[in-house]
């Protein structure tokens, strides 16, 4: 009999993404309630804790990590957890600066061995999997028009504005995704001829003392004669609202037009309603695990890592941008090098 | 120039199918209002009132008849108008027997210059017409198995234990209308097999002192190897909820699946809804107005009636008996002439 | 007995949308064949015929004209047909130009008892209307991002370029009916604070020679607070595609989310779909019947015009400044007062 | 630190269900590739393969069976499981006889500290919990009607034909789970009244020497004032068609009225459709996951059995009496303590 093979994995943080990605375990809490959680629904499966980054690391047999910390310490531990020569898992985005994000990638690729993947879940999702097929096999011709939408439901509790002191803003914490789909549905080595967006802080004013605001949308051309807009709100009544369209010389295809949670309508004095997922772990419960099962597939049977990290550093790239013209309210501009020109 | 030609129609009955004939004004009121009513709506636009059916047959020029009097009196001011000449448009049923309704065709028989119709809207409804093209174009191959839904909103004023004194219950009030459509789809020519039916009363208990049920369900099989089978509701939460399938060999149609007043979804902390229309009226108005205007074409142009009278009568014994097999809980059974066995 | 009142009414124009007001009749033909058209579906019916503007102003008795003449007209006409005293349904738009927009408003204001009206038919939709009176009754809290679709069916014809020589280009031919909205929606009192457009023409390349693309994006920033984004395409694959958002601060409202020509859906070896509407007058018929019925009884009962005709000319101004950003790749900014900055 | 507790668990059966419950592995295959695929597929992983059942159970350390064997067996094989003191999870029926289900469950009553239970997986589907879940909350009131749909899509292969030899009939494959899906909702205590169905061979002529059909519609009372109606058919087009409504006093609920295998939409020139389900399994595949996890879980934690045997032996009654009815034409009743009348 062979043995099944498994991974040992260290996960880095415990906060929303963490436990999510420890065990889908599905909370936002303090510190303190963290640990005390983390005591209870891990130690007891033979999981060890730590206090510190670098004693993980120094875990004995520890073959691979999962960041999930806050994004400001997320390209310095994927350096030190490359340089102890282990795979590397990381929330995204890398960084919220280009150059830090390049600065993981330029690691990674000295251990070609290594399996170094920035965690865009979508692309993951069964449905995005379905449309990126669907296009690849030429259903709607040349993709043409990308909208993305990003919706988080609105929480009246503040967390929106405490996060963004470190998340970078909403098109670093949101629309990063719609950008990775973007670029992964138009060819990934699409160059970006300009880039503006535009935001209110409509329910949020809090959020501009951290240049950030509560809706946005903003426009990404490209010199292959492509367009990709966005749209990115902490506003939504029902829940999470990420919906998205690609628009084809031949033809349309929408991910999401009709959220719902499940199969089931209800109809009542009210009308007919479905209920929708409440928060984007609701919504990609199903692609996180994906993710975690295709990564661990790659390093144990050593397969091409599933998603290029270079495109992780694109995509911050164009993450700033966004947020820098939504602030400034100037219209960004690239040469055809993608070499930026105001 | 030539004069636009116009017809001149005669509306006997003024409660809820009259006042919609007579101009979609929605309502339903008592006597004294109706008159009132017609006396605001009406006479003002050139209507002569009428408080005696003949003498509305005398009206000088008088062309055609519509009748939306109460169930029980439609043969008889059929069979007036006929023999006065009066082309006939009569709200469904013709009445609760099948010999009564026969005698309505014979007399339009001897007639045939006559054109005599009994009103199922939903023929004239663009959906359900797209439905009949698609069948006749083959989209389905043969269609096999129809189910048919017809949902009234409830209505906890009592005015359906009221309205059961005269309708003959509820398959001849609602389900008629699926009766007819499963006849239109599966072939007119068609021979019942047998019929069965069951319901209770949920929440109009009073309804059983008039042999009636506010839910049922009933089959009816075809000698051509084909089955119909209905639902039957007053207790629909929001709103009218009429709903058909039809499956065949190769594909399936369905019609109102997810019934919608507009347009419009409202996301909200209830999820994503819609509203839908709250009665027959609303959501059929546009097949109410294509029924008056094909008929008025028939006769203006002397074009074909659009449905063939013989073929409520059909519609009034399949009504008939599922109504008796609800009472008696027996199944009733057909020779291939559709002569009763049992 | 009162006689029915009824108006007299001159059609200027007997192309794509002058068939459709003269009858609902659905064609798009060349001049011969619009003549032959109008001697036979018009003329019996007492319609007199005119090839000369001027003349059928002064047909005996006319009270109203409509006109659904090439844009470059439509001013000129309007002016003339106010200084003959008759009321005034204008196809959108009242012309390319802001100023001369603004000469038919002055034009109209002086003759307050005229109704002069610019069609923007989605106005007299019964979606829209929904959605209105929703936002009013505060159902969504304060709207805060419009999202505004307006796709064409590909036409391989040709047909676009040609009509783009005299459209004044594509956020004049379409978007404006989403600028209008947005206007409606949010407000119309609100000030522009800044304009940004792109497009690209991936179907059409014979566009460019006319300043035009077949798939725009834009972006248009009020003082307010709110931001209205757009999308425009003629590359629409499965029909008329307009789609609307609005989301505010408490929920969000949808419009044509999920188009459909009627309530089938045909299940078969391909899935479950349901058909479009081909074109704007499939989708929006009935808005065109209601907008004639309410500017008919504007004038005939005295009330007030639908529709302020200064909104027009607000919309001309927009819808210019989106295709000159497009065009030029600037952004558009104006001051508090909505006076242009650069 | 505590070992992560496991269950060994033997399956019986290596076809359809028994691939999907070994390993989710979706394939159909004659007894040598199964063979062949569990050597490939199974064995490497530790896996013990045994050509005969009584050894099976004598694995050393067994503490439990899954049953995905043909009918014919399911009892016998339960029966010895539960002599050996093995937990036990069937597929449904049991058994195509009530007597012989009866004795499944007189075994396990006698053994009350195994899990014994029948695979009814649409009780482990999110959407059919939720449903359930607002049931209990009385979201619609009382419940009064239900309708299950269940619609393999139409398989050209003969393959039908050949299982109706074993499967004991249309009802007993497919409507049982709308059966126990009717208990579930309605109450588990309520008693049958009446039983009648029919049906027709509309694709699979062969079906009738097994006295069975590819299309038929069935009717249940309840004394408890409460109908459940039923339509099957292996003539879906466009794949699996698994749809529930229930009809309450306050309100209606339905489940997977718009079957969708993911949340993509395509638009072509054919509409807008989506793609659907291809078979139970794709509909199913989490239920089943969730299934065996709450029995592992049931079987290591001792938690209740998360279904009462004794319904499978109700729900086996039932589908006969749907199966005799629809053979013999004649509707079945029963008194008030569910013995037979007729």
């Amino acid at each position: 009999m062979a043995p099944i093979k498994k991974l040992k994995v260290g996960c880095a943080g415990l906060g929303r993404m963490g436990q999510r990605h420890a065990n889908n375990f599905l909370n936002n809490t303090s510190r303190g309630t963290k640990i005390a959680w983390a005591k209870e629904s891990l130690e007891p499966y033979g999981v060890t804790l730590y206090m510190d980054y670098d004693e993980m690391l120094n875990h004995e047999g520890l073959e691979a990590v999962v960041l999930a910390t806050v994004t400001a310490v997320h390209a310095e531990q994927a350096i030190k957890a490359i340089a102890s020569d282990k795979h590397v898992l990381s929330e995204k985005p890398p960084s919220t600066s280009d150059e830090i994000s390049q600065q993981v990638v330029d690691a990674a690729t000295k251990k070609p061995h290594l399996k170094v993947m920035c965690g865009f879940s979508r692309r993951f999702d069964a449905s995005y999997g379905d449309a990126k097929a669907k296009i690849d096999a030429g259903v709607i011709g040349k993709p043409i028009i990308f909208h993305g939408q990003t919706g988080d439901k609105r929480d009246p509790s503040g967390f929106f504005v405490q996060y963004a002191k470190f998340s970078g803003g909403i098109f670093f914490d949101c629309t990063i995704h719609d950008i990775d789909l973007a670029l992964w549905f138009f060819g990934e080595d699409n160059v970006v001829k300009s880039i503006y967006a535009t935001g209110v802080t409509a329910i949020e004013p809090g959020l501009r003392q951290h240049n950030d605001c509560d809706n946005a949308v903003g426009i990404m051309e490209f010199y292959s004669g492509q367009i990709a807009y966005f749209y990115v709100t902490r506003m939504m009544a029902a829940g999470q609202e990420d919906q998205t369209f690609i628009a084809g010389t031949d033809g349309k295809l929408t991910v999401n037009q009709d959220p719902a949670i499940n199969l089931v309508q209800i109809h009542d004095n009210s009308g007919i309603r479905r209920q929708i997922p409440q928060n984007y772990f609701e919504r990609f419960s199903e692609a996180f695990t994906c993710e975690a099962n295709q990564l661990t597939a790659a390093v144990l049977d050593d397969l091409p890592t599933p998603l290029n990290p270079q495109g992780a550093v694109h995509a911050v790239k164009i993450a700033r941008a966004l947020q820098e013209s939504m602030n400034t309210g100037q219209k960004i501009m690239y040469d055809e090098y993608e070499q930026r020109i105001n």
